[in-house]
């Protein structure tokens, strides 16, 4: 089953919202903090590990997809990325679609490196050993077609899915992005690209594999880009913490209620203060008002 | 001592050579192979930091700039990672100028948690346990000013430095680099802003910690840039197995001889035949041509 269908799949069952594993130590309910305290990088990698793995329960249900963010867990050093690998694997087992959030970029042989470290596996030993074995991965376009394309070979041989940064949910996302370039704005540029890679890979839901990053923090450029870009997936970040609204994301969606997953991080995973009891709840209680918000 | 001055100290010394470590299983050395075979991705790992570690001995003299390619690494997982940490340990103390060149880019607090990850450290029990405690990281503009800036502060606060991927060495780099924006094109805006970035941070060198990536590949660009940016350094990949020559690069040069690195990976690093029992004469004498070649 394609990417795309797969991810279709999850939003007509939860509704559109992707929660975004971004853990910080500080953050931490202080229950979970306390066990894994004093234990340096390894104990903040397994907290996180913990934390995340209680997370994915809570919000089971309300989101069909998470989106953990590596460089949280990048600077919890190699520890961390064992946490992000294992938080991977339970995700998938739970049923979830895992998009992970890495931003990987590099020319040619280098980006089939990466890729072949989201989707497909390191060849060791006569087999091919999983690495973060995600669904989808973020990839940043500045470098070229030569540069995204390993991507979409990795992502095509496994089942797997892209999403390529179109037009982010920064402040300053615009200085770049931004400049008119041959009589149209560079994000839009991107845009066209992107419907190129994904046109051969469209399926059954009409929509393909290779997706677009598209802040909620934009609803211009939110409507614009659903109109040029009919048959592509957004992920949409930008959404709660960030500002963006439930109304500011209304136009990510296509007529049939498909075409946008709408991430939401610190929102529901860190909606308590570090010291109350009841964290859980309080999780899964943002999660369903997230999913309520998106859906209605 | 900024990072700037001691990447002058390094090329005054040893020329402008960089030695980039990208190691793959497959062109590994027959002997390593055999060592660490059978032990799934911990036995690549782990034949990956000891071949590292002799190339770092290897190019001692010839190189004194290095410049792990963090993909191949994240394709042995998180026990590749923990070599990369190792490595990059190994070269400071070696004396090298460590670049990691892991092309990261993210949104305020998320490129935060990359920066920390490369300079600053996590902070566990009261202290800060680096990472991966890089001299200076390889940074993508995509995502604008605000994205960029918290990688330019943990780099001022440590001492560090940033190289921003401006003119890429792929021969598709000029997909969205060269189009025309406001009668310029997207690299010459993009180099701009770092030229920027890069003013406040000149020291007694006259360049400054914030640099630019512009491959060997393309010479007229690098010339156009060296007169644009006089203060920024320049790492100049493309140089070698990717067709650049020496002559090629002389335009990185200021005429005191300083402003670029040159890296080269795989022929300096893989310039035998797994099976060759001299591989380390092999590796030691491409270190050796190529900083005759670049000095010359």
């Amino acid at each position: 089953m394609s990417f795309s269908d797969r991810l279709a799949d999850a939003v007509r069952r939860d509704g559109p919202l992707c929660v975004g594993l971004d853990p910080r130590w500080d953050q931490l309910p202080a229950a979970i903090r306390r066990t894994y305290t004093g234990r340096g990088p390894a104990g903040v990698a397994k907290a996180f590990e913990v934390f995340g793995a209680r997370v994915l329960d809570l919000v089971r249900g309300a989101a069909g997809v998470v989106k953990p963010q590596a460089a949280f867990f990048e600077l919890a050093g190699p520890d961390g990325m064992r946490s992000l690998q294992t938080l991977l694997q339970w995700a998938r087992e739970l049923g979830f679609v895992t998009i992970l959030d890495a931003k990987r970029g590099d020319i040619s042989s280098t980006a089939a490196a990466y890729a072949d470290a989201a989707f497909g596996g390191l060849p060791a030993d006569g087999e091919t050993v999983p690495v973060w074995n995600a669904d989808a991965l973020t990839v940043n376009p500045y470098l070229g077609a030569d540069a995204v394309e390993p991507f979409l070979a990795a992502a095509k041989a496994a089942d797997r899915g892209v999403f390529v940064l179109v037009r982010t949910s920064n402040p300053g996302a615009g200085l770049f992005q931004d400049l008119r370039c041959d009589g149209k704005p560079l994000y839009r540029h991107v845009a066209a690209a992107v419907a190129g890679w994904n046109a051969p890979t469209v399926g059954a839901s009409g929509l393909g594999d290779v997706g677009a990053v598209v802040g909620a923090t934009h609803p211009r450029e939110l409507a614009e880009l659903r109109a040029e870009l009919p048959g592509v997936w957004f992920l949409v970040p930008g959404y709660g913490a960030q500002g963006g609204t439930a109304a500011d994301v209304k136009a990510a969606y296509r007529a049939d209620g498909l075409g946008a997953v709408v991430n939401s991080s610190r929102g529901v995973t860190f909606p308590f203060h570090p010291d109350d009891p009841d964290w859980e709840g309080k999780v899964e209680a943002a999660a369903r008002k997230a999913q309520a918000e998106l859906r209605g």
